[in-house]
C-alpha cells in the first residue's frame, strides 16, 4: 500500500496533521475490506434515493451510480489502488470515486454519516452471511440424517457418565445431534430478522434534515423493516452480540460432536475409522493416524466464546450513541463467520467418510450390564416397586462382578436366587434388540420410533 | 439440617458406603430446593399419567398425589424436614413421599429416571421466570415511554464519542432505550418457546419401556410441544445457555442506561438529580450523594456474563448424554434469574422518580457547536457538495475557538468572510428547536417524529 | 433478620428515607458477613495505632478493644444479632459496639473509610486463605508423588491427539500433574505477595489529616509492605482478578487430571477402578457406578472462569477510585474460593483410593503400534536420515495394520523385506521396558529418569 | 502462494492423499509464519548439540547450519518460497532446508518432535515480546512521572462514585496509574521467568531415544532452566493463559485511564485538551474532535479479555499429552501481543501531549463540597467523635444545597448554629492547598507525600 498525504473528510477543524501512530491506530482499513463490495450496493442505493426525492439531480445521481460500478470493477479483479491514508473502506471509496467522476462523488455522502454508512454494510454483510451458514447447517443436517438411515439397526452403547447405560440405536444418537442443529436453524433465522432492518437514514445519530425517503432504500435493499430510533440504531450492537452468541450454541454442539468423534477413534473404543484424506500422521511416530479435524473443531470453541467476551465487553457500560469502541465490532464478527463456515463444511466433508465398526459397537452395547434397567422394569411389570427393583438387580450386578458374569449368562436358577419373581420369560428380554425396542415411547430409541422421526424430517 | 444415614437409592451395587467428602461436593440440596414445588408439580402430572395408562392403580395414584400434596403444605410451610443424607431435591421429596405413604411411594418414579425429571423441573421453572422477568421488563419500558412522553419537549445534547454531536430530545434519548428492551423482549419471548417443551418421559436417556402417555403430561401441564429425540432431551443444555446470553443482552444494554445515569448525576453534567431514597452516603464524607444503584446494576452485569461464560465451559465438549458436570448448570441459572429480577424492579421504582435538570440540558445542547451539521446542510441546500460544506464549516468552528465565541453568535458578515452563499436565512436555523425539528427523517429526533412514535407503541 | 429502622451513617445530608427495594439492592451483609472476624480483627489494630498516636485515649481505646472482642465472641457463638437495616458487616458490627459501649464506639471510625477497611478484611481474609489453598495444593501434590512411587514400574500408553504414541510410565504420566500444580503454587505464593500489603490509611480515596501511622497497623497484622498510594489502593482489585486467574489455571489443571479419570474409569478404558466410596449410582440404572468427583471437578471450571469474567467485568473502563459496581467484587471471590478447596480437598481424598489395574495399562500400551518410533531411532541409528526412516517404519505399519499383526510379531525376514537395513538386534529393542527405559532424555519417561525426578522432590 | 504436491512428512502409513478440505482447515502457515527465524534459531542449536553429541557429523551439522542461514536469509528478505502444501511453518522452513542441502536437511529433526519443536519457538518468540512489551510499559510510566512531576501543584476533584469527593493532586491521579503499572510489571516479569524454560528434548511426549544434551541447548538459546516433565512439556499451556491474564489485568488498568480520558475530553468535565494530532473528526459534523484513541484503548479490552477466554475454553478438560485444538493457541497469543504493543505504543505517544485545563480543574475541585470531610475532622479534632461530626457536617449540606452556598461561603455565626466546636480557625481549614497537604498520612494526596513518592521512583 502506497502511503500518500490525503486530506481527511473531517480536516477543516483541526490545525495539526494527524500522527502516523495514531493514524495506523484508528484505521480499520486491514479489516474492513471485506465490506467493499456491500458498501457500493448500499450506496447505490442511497443515491437511487437520493435522485428519487430530487436531493440529488438525475444527471449527478447517474454519474455517481456509473463511477461506484466502475470502482467495484477494480474491488472485484483486485486492481482497486488502496492507500495507507484511507481511514476505512467507506473513505477508499469514497476517494476512489471522487477521483473518478471529479466532486460530485462528494455529493454521495448526502443525508448520510458512516456511523448509519457502516450499519449497513455490516447488516447486509451478516445477512447473506447467515444465509450460507444456514445452508452449509443444512448440509450437515442432511448428512447426519442420511448416516442415521444407513444406521438405522446398528447398536451401540447409550452413555451417561461416560459409563455404559443402556443400548441405544447409532441412528438415534445421530439424530440427537440432527436436533441440536434444527434449534441452532432456529435461533439464526430469528437472529436474523433482527439482523434484517435498515439502519440507512439514522444519520450520525440525530436523523437528517434532508427529505430522504427510508423506506425506499429499504425497499431497494429488500429490507423488510426499517430501524425505530436514529440514536438506538447507532448505538446498538445487540444483533451481532446475539448472532455471537447463537454461534456459540453451535459451536457447543459442534464440539461434543468432535469430542466424541476423538473419542470413538481411539484405540480404545474403537467404534470408527477416520477416512485418511480427513485425518492427519506424526512427523516423529509413523504410526499415527489423528483425529486432528475433530480435535480443531473442538478447539475453535474457544475463539468462537473468546468473540462473544470481546464484544459483550466492549459494549458493557457504553453511554450513546456512537463511541469508536464499537469499531472492534468487526473483527470477532468476521472472525466468527469464518471459523463457523469452515467447521460446517469441514464436518460435512468428512462425516459421510467415516466408516462405522459395527461389530465392535454392538460388543460393546452390551458390555458393563446395559441390560440391567430392562431387568428392573422386568420386576416392576411383575409388581415390585421400582426403587425396590432397582435394588434386587443392584445386588446382582454385584454379583455378576464378583463371579465375571455377564447378565446374559445367568441361569433362570441364579436370577432366582435374587428374587422368586424372576422366571424363563426373563431371558427374551435380555437381547440388545428387545432392549432397544422396548423403548418406544415417544422420542425413546425404538427401532419404530427411530423410523418414525426419520420419515417425519423426511428421510 | 441432621445428618442420618439413609439408604441411597441406587446403593444395590455398591459394597462401600459413601464418603462424606464426596457426600458434601457432590450434594446440590444447597440449590436445588428452589426447584422443589415444580418437582412436586411434575410428580402429580406423572403420576396422573401413570393411572391413565394403567401403569398404576387409581388407589395407587391417588395415595402418591395425596402423598405429594401433603409434602407440598410443609415445603410451603418450611417444616420440611431436609436431611443432609439427601443427595437433591428430587431424593428428599421422595424420601419424605415414602415416610408418609409407605413403600408404594417407590412407585411414583417408575417410568422416569432423575435424568428427565430434573429437567421438567427446570423447564417449569424458567418458563415462570420468563414470565415473570417479560412482565418486570414491560414495566420498566413503560416507565421509559411515559418518561419520553413527560419530557417530549426537552433537549439536550446527542453524544457521539461522549462529544456533543447534535441536539435531541430527551424523548427520543429514553426511547432508544424502550426500543433496546423492545427486541429483548422478543428474544425472551422465543427463548421461552424453546425453554417450554416436555422432556420427561426420556428417561435415563434411551426413552422407557413403559406404555407412557408423554402428550398426556405435556397437556397437564400445559406444554404446547414434546422433546422429539430422548439423548437430546437428556444432554443439551442450550436453553440454559441461550437464556443467560438473552440475558446478557439485556443486561448490557442495562448498563449502558446506567452509565448515563451516572454520568448524568455528577457534578460535571449535572442533568440529573436522583431521588435520595435512591441514593446512599458516605460513612466519610458528609457531603456525598452516591449513585449506588446504577452503579450496582452496571456491576452486575459481571456476574451476568460471567455466568453466561460457566455454562459455556460446562458444555464445551461434553460427550452424550448426561454428566455430572451438568449438575453446575443450575446456580448460574438462578444467580441469573434473580439478578434480572433485581435490577429490573429496582430501576423500574427509581426511574420515575428521577428529576432532570431541564436548563442544564439546554444549556448543555448549546455547547459545542451542535448546530456546526445544520450550518453544513444549509450550504448543501445552496448546492455546495457536502465534502466541501464540512470543511467551511469545520473552518468557521475553527476561528470560533479561537476567537471564543458560538456559532449563534456570529454576524451574517462573519459568516460571509467563510463562504458566500451564507446569507440572513441562516440564522434561523440557529436554534435548538429548528435543529431538532429539522431532522424529521423517519426515526429522527423530529418533535413530530417522536410524537408519532409515541402514539405507535400506545402512550 | 429483623428488620429495624436504623439511622443510617450518612443520613446527615439526605430528606427522605432510604426505599427498601433500594436497601436490599445494595446491601451486601449476605454476603460479606463471612469478614467479620478479620473486620474485628483489622478493627482491633487500628483503635490500638489510634491510641499509640494519642488520636484516642487509653480509655476510649480499651474500650473499644474489650467491645471488639466481645462482639467477636457473638460472631463466633452465632449470637450476633443482625438488622435487615445493616448496610454491611461494617456498619453491622460499629452498630452493635456502639450498643454495647456507647457513643465512644463511633470513634473507632475516626481516620479510616469503609473503602479501606474493606479491603483490609478482603486482604486478610484472601491472604489466610491463600495459605489453606496452597496447603491443599500441597497435599494433592504429595498424594500425585506417592501414587508415582507406588506405581513407579507401570507402563501405560502415552497419549497424542488420544491416540497411542509411545508407551510412558504411569508414574511419568502423574508427575506431569505434579509439575503443573507446582507452577500453580509458584503463582499463588506470588500473588499472596501482591495481596499481603496494607490498605488501611488509604482513607477514602485521599489519605486522611489525622497523624495516623500506618507502617505500625501493618506491624500489628504482619504486612511486610504498606501500599503507596491512596487512590490506587482503593480503586484497584487487580490482586483479586489475579488470584482468579491463577484459580482459573489450577482449575484448568485439575480439569485435564478429571477428563482423564473419567476416561479412564470408562469399560473402554478400562484403566481404573473409582472406590465405592467415591462414586455415586444412578436411581433408574442399577448397574452405573458413575465418576460423579471428577465429572464435577471438571464441571466446576466453568464457574471459576465465569468468575474471572465477572470481575473483568466489573472492572473494564471503571474510573478511579472507588465505584459502587466493586462491591460485586466478594461473591465470585468467595465462590471461587469454596471451589478451589472443596475440589482439592475431594481430589486429595479420592485419590489414593483409585486402584490401577496394570495389566490392563499394559496391554494398551503395546496396542497401536506404540513401539514404531523405536523402530524408526533403529534406522537412524543405523545411519538413515529421520524422514527416510520414518516413511519406511509408516509402510510397515500400513502393512500390518492390511496382515493385523502387531510390530513385536513379525520375522526379521519380514522387516528386511522394508529395508535391508533391519538385522536380529531389532527384537530387544521391540518391549515396552526397552522403549521406556531408552527415552532417558532429561525428562524423559525412562525409569533412571523418573527415580531421579522423584528423588528430586523428596518422595 | 502456489500450490504443489510434495509429500507430507507423515504420509507413510496413509493410503489416500490429504482432502484439500481439510489441508486448508488444519494448516496454521497463515499464522505460524511470525514464528519462522525463532524456528531457525532454535534450529541451529538444536543441530549444534546434535554434532556435540556426535549424533550429526561435523561436516552434517556445518551443510544443515549453512542452509539454515541461506533459508533465514530468504526469510528476512520476503523471498522464502511458501507452499499451499506446507502445513506449518516448521514443515516449509525444513522443506526448503532439504531443497538447498538435499537429503541430509532430513537429519535436522532427529530426536526431535514438532511438538517439541513448536514450544521451542513459542517460547523463545514470547520471551522477547515480553521483554518489548515491558520497555513499552517502561516507557509510559515515565511519561505518567513525568506528567506528574509537571503537574505537581496542580490540584483536581478526587472521585468516589463519580461525585466529587475530596481535592487530591493530578499527581497524586497520575501516580495511582503508574503504581497499577508497576504491579504489571512485576507480573509480567514474574511471568516471563515461567516462559524461559527449554521445552526442546521433550520430543513427541516421552523423551527421546537419542543420546542428547538438553542442558546444552538451554545453554546456547540462553534458558535458565530445562523443563522436568517430557508429558507436561508437551501438554500444557498455562505460560501462554497466565500471559493472557496477565495482559487482560494490563489492559483492565488501561481501559480505566482511557475511561478517563474520554470523560475529561468531554465538554462536561473539559479538564483536557487533546492534541489534535490524537484525536480525529466526523465526517459529517464539521466541529467534532474525537477522543478515538482512548476510545479504542477501551475498546480493545474487549479482544484482550476474549483471547482469555478463548485459551482457557481450549485448555478445559483436554487430556495429556499433546492435541491438535492446541493449535488454536497461537491466535490468541499473537493478537494480544500485538494489542498490547499498539496500545502501550500510542498511549505513550499521546500522553504527553494533552494539555490539561488546570483553572478547570481546579474550580471543579471546589465544586461539590469538596472540604466537608475536612469539616468533620476538624469537629473530631475538637474532641466530637466521628460519626457524630459526620452527621452535623450532612446537615450543613443539606442547608447549603438549599441556600445554594459553598462551605468556604458560610460566616462563623452560620458555622456556629450547626455546633458550638466551630470557631474562627475552621476558616484556614477550607482551601483545597489546605485540604491537599493536609493528608500526609503515608500515600495520600499531600503535596510533601508525592514529593516523596515521585524521589523514590527517581524522577
Amino acid at each position: 500500500m502506497k502511503r500518500k498525504a490525503t486530506k481527511k473528510a473531517w480536516a477543516g477543524r483541526f490545525a495539526q496533521a494527524a500522527n502516523p501512530i495514531m493514524e495506523e491506530f484508528t484505521s480499520s482499513l486491514a479489516f474492513d475490506q471485506r465490506l467493499a463490495l456491500y458498501d457500493i450496493c448500499g450506496s447505490i442505493a442511497h443515491c437511487r434515493m437520493l435522485v428519487k426525492q430530487k436531493i440529488l439531480s438525475r444527471a449527478e445521481g447517474e454519474k455517481i451510480v456509473r463511477g461506484l460500478e466502475s470502482v467495484r470493477r477494480e474491488l472485484e479483479r483486485g486492481t482497486f489502488p488502496f492507500l495507507l491514508s484511507d481511514e476505512d473502506i467507506h473513505m477508499a471509496i469514497e476517494r476512489r470515486l471522487t477521483e473518478k467522476i471529479g466532486v460530485v462523488g462528494g455529493k454521495l455522502h448526502t443525508a448520510r454519516s458512516r456511523n448509519d454508512q457502516v450499519l449497513l454494510d455490516v447488516r447486509l454483510y451478516l445477512r447473506d452471511e447467515i444465509v450460507t451458514i444456514r445452508h452449509l447447517l443444512s448440509a450437515l443436517q442432511k448428512q447426519l440424517a442420511r448416516m442415521a438411515k444407513r444406521y438405522s439397526t446398528v447398536v451401540m452403547p447409550g452413555y451417561t457418565h461416560l459409563q455404559h447405560a443402556q443400548p441405544v440405536l447409532l441412528a438415534h444418537h445421530l439424530l440427537a445431534y440432527y436436533d441440536m442443529l434444527s434449534r441452532d436453524q432456529e435461533r439464526l433465522q430469528q437472529c436474523g430478522e433482527r439482523v434484517n432492518v435498515l439502519p440507512l437514514g439514522a444519520g450520525a445519530l440525530a436523523g437528517t434534515t434532508l427529505p430522504i425517503d427510508r423506506h425506499h432504500v429499504a425497499h431497494l435493499l429488500s429490507f423488510p423493516r426499517v430501524s425505530e430510533n436514529s440514536l438506538d440504531t447507532i448505538a446498538d450492537r445487540d444483533f451481532l452480540v446475539e448472532f455471537l452468541s447463537v454461534c456459540a450454541i453451535l459451536s457447543t454442539h459442534l464440539s461434543r460432536l468432535a469430542e466424541e468423534l476423538v473419542l470413538w477413534a481411539s484405540s480404545e473404543f474403537g467404534f470408527i475409522e477416520l477416512p485418511d484424506a480427513f485425518a492427519t500422521g506424526s512427523s516423529m511416530m509413523p504410526q499415527k493416524k489423528n483425529p486432528d479435524v475433530p480435535e480443531l473443531v473442538r478447539g475453535k470453541t474457544g475463539r468462537v466464546y473468546g468473540n462473544l467476551v470481546a464484544l459483550l465487553t466492549i459494549l458493557k457500560g457504553l453511554p450513546l450513541s456512537y463511541n469508536r469502541d464499537l469499531q472492534e465490532d468487526k473483527e470477532p464478527l468476521f472472525d466468527t463467520v469464518d471459523t463457523m463456515k469452515e467447521i460446517l463444511t469441514v464436518l460435512e466433508a468428512m462425516l459421510p467418510q467415516i466408516i462405522f465398526r459395527e461389530n465392535r459397537l454392538r460388543e460393546a452395547a452390551l458390555d458393563g450390564f446395559t441390560l440391567a434397567t430392562d431387568v428392573a422394569d422386568y420386576l416392576v411389570e411383575k409388581g415390585l416397586p421400582f426403587r425396590k427393583a432397582h435394588e434386587v438387580v443392584g445386588a446382582v450386578v454385584r454379583w455378576c462382578l464378583t463371579e465375571k458374569k455377564g447378565l446374559e449368562q445367568l441361569s433362570v436358577e441364579e436370577w432366582r436366587q435374587f428374587s422368586p419373581l424372576f422366571s424363563k420369560d426373563l431371558l427374551p428380554c435380555l437381547t440388545l434388540e428387545s432392549a432397544v425396542d422396548r423403548r418406544r415411547s415417544y422420542g425413546g430409541t425404538a427401532r419404530s420410533e427411530v423410523q418414525r422421526r426419520l420419515r417425519s424430517i423426511g428421510v
